[in-house]
């Protein structure tokens, strides 16, 4: 499992400052950070932009990618944002992203088909819902895939995103169990197996302090790594989420284990 | 995902002194603090026994089931120190276990089916070895289940435990890997969902101190609990141990999640 940072969020205070006054700096802060804990992609969510959409995009785009040389993850519901984004990257970034919604197949998909982009696929239907049951979100992934190959999309440049809900939800650990469950079969549903990604900031949405925040997305982290996750979409600012992750591929990743590089980074 | 309780262990030199001098103080401790713990067994391993294994057997689940009111786990290969403690059990005990090694099905397997009691089945082969890959374990699960029918033990009756391994063994992690995918599709496997153990303590061998120990045997909890095992065994006087399977509950269980229960237990 690799992480994927979504520090560079309009919901952050630094950021809407920054973006507001076209100021680099903060932007640069975060990109460097992300580079430093070695994450794959940095997720960009500017939220919904006005006529100056496309220039703010640039704008962060531009500042970025100055000072981290990962993947970038353009997150938008707005097709001529995502577009000016994707010119402006320097290495093809992954479109987040899409679902069986109207909208987004009709504007967002043919993005990713007239650019050769790899992109996020969530698992929510027709009507905007997400699905329960395992079986149904199994069904939403072979329609999602099928849509994407319709479009010109191959199934290799899909990353399903099955969507954690806000434990708060009245039966969040329904959804929860049946999440895993999805990811954990998700590979044997296709010819090839299909790569996965969740966000967990979701999942602790309305909880009441840091630490009990910090202890709920570390439990996450283990259990998402056991389903066999491909990509998980975290605050990376949050050094215990970092541990989490790094703990995780101590115990299930390829390298022979040594109990000194646990101490070494377990803290 | 529930708690049998591995402390009451001829390793622990307080069960062994008290063992020796026939001292029912360090037992009910033990016993007491696991009933308040809220396990729902305790597992019982005094090791080899000699002459007076059969009253030492005796001696120890008469102390423990005075304070104990959960299931007791019989953990021996000695077949008449077995028969022993199931005649003194208030209750029917498990039996920990057998496999597909030869003694263990000639002595051990009996006893399930003379006394009608659960049995723990070890995913090890004739040879007494520990398949690694899926497919090998899921092989050897099917044909510890074949055994206990044409012994007369049914599947509903049988735990099956894949068995976790140290993590310094050579190939620890790749070990790591496969038993949770089997463990997350074993319930395929069978016409009924099997029941599923196992065992923390033996995947901590060897670590450099108790904080390193402390966090890897929480985030295997949460990868366990989200793999949907039935029963952990493992060391329940670490409370990093019981704090880790209160919050896999909460996060995955039936009861109605709520931010105030996790800020109440987790600490």
């Amino acid at each position: 499992m690799l992480a994927v940072a979504d520090d560079l969020h309009i919901m952050n205070p630094l950021v809407a400052e920054a973006v507001k006054a076209r100021d680099p700096e903060p932007l640069k802060k975060i990109a460097i950070r992300c580079q430093d804990a070695g994450v794959v992609a940095m997720d960009i969510n500017l939220g919904p932009l006005g006529k100056n959409g496309e220039e703010i995009i640039t704008f962060a785009i531009e500042t970025v990618q100055m000072h981290f040389s990962g993947r970038l993850m353009l997150d938008s519901l707005q097709p001529e944002v995502l577009a000016a984004g994707i010119r402006v990257c320097k290495t093809p970034p992954i479109i987040n992203g899409f679902s069986l919604e109207e909208a987004r197949l009709s504007t967002i998909l043919p993005l990713a088909a007239a650019h050769d982009s790899e992109i996020v696929g969530f698992l929510v239907d027709e009507k905007g819902t997400i699905p329960v049951q395992v079986e149904e979100r199994l069904t939403v992934a072979s329609r999602l895939v099928a849509k994407a190959k319709d479009a010109g999309v191959s199934a290799e440049k899909v990353i399903i995103d099955p969507v954690l809900v806000p434990l708060s939800w009245q039966n969040g650990t329904e959804y929860n169990r049946e999440l895993l469950r999805t990811i954990q079969i998700l590979d044997q549903l296709f010819e090839k197996p299909v790569r996965t990604m969740a966000g967990l900031s979701n999942l602790t949405s309305g909880s009441p302090g840091c630490f009990v925040r910090e202890r709920v997305e570390s439990a996450f982290i283990f259990m998402l790594a056991a389903a066999k996750l491909d990509y998980i979409l975290m605050n990376t600012s949050r050094r215990s989420n970092l541990n989490a992750l790094c703990l995780s591929q101590l115990l299930l990743g390829n390298k022979v284990f040594t109990w000194q590089e646990v101490a070494d980074n377990v803290k």
